[in-house]
């Protein structure tokens, strides 16, 4: 089974962490077919950690995991910080197919998100 | 002349805030017929600054500016202090139109950009 792990920051307000959690289960009526396990998680100041997002998608059933840095730069975070926690985990999961997907700014659909917004606002 | 100015964080990593600005770049080729100013301008801790990139897109002849967050998530930063900055410019421009965006999390088109980019990953 393909679990999808979202990756966002991770907010001292608590609205910023939902509006991650409720994306994650909007992302759940949109794509189930193609991700049968979705989970939100956080680099830090939120729950769930990274770590314990991986064991919920390996306890869930998951046999390989994409996980997707909701982040628009390549920053430290994304270049440095959710890789080396993903790779620390991966030793325990020796089975699982964990991949770490790019950054949302690096799509091109993002120009056309972008355009999108700014047409709405008019 | 409509304008669109990007406002993103602003990173102390230059990497970061000159991947906004190449956003910004990138826009201009693809969106030149609906927006004939386009800029890239920051929050904090680069340049240009909110004020300036207003100012900037006036003294190129904007009548009407978008001003798009490149935020995820409707944290201080979109809710308070984006529109703050905003606001007390307006007054120096009464002739101008400027308008505030919503956040990129808000639109339909994001699930689409990270089921894409999860896919891609695979």
């Amino acid at each position: 089974m393909k679990a999808l792990l979202l990756i966002a920051h991770g907010s001292r307000r608590k609205q910023s962490n939902d509006e991650v959690v409720i994306l994650a289960d909007r992302l759940k009526l949109n794509c189930s077919e193609q991700y049968e396990i979705i989970h939100a998680g956080f680099l830090e100041l939120a729950e769930m950690l990274i770590p314990d997002g991986i064991k919920k998608c390996v306890d869930d059933g998951a046999t390989s995991i994409v996980v997707l840095p909701y982040f628009l730069n390549s920053g430290r975070h994304v270049i440095e910080d959710i890789p080396n926690i993903v790779n620390e985990t991966k030793p325990h999961y020796p089975n699982i197919n964990i991949k770490i997907a790019p950054h949302l700014g690096a799509s091109n659909l993002m120009m056309e998100l972008l355009i999108t917004t700014a047409n709405a606002t008019q």
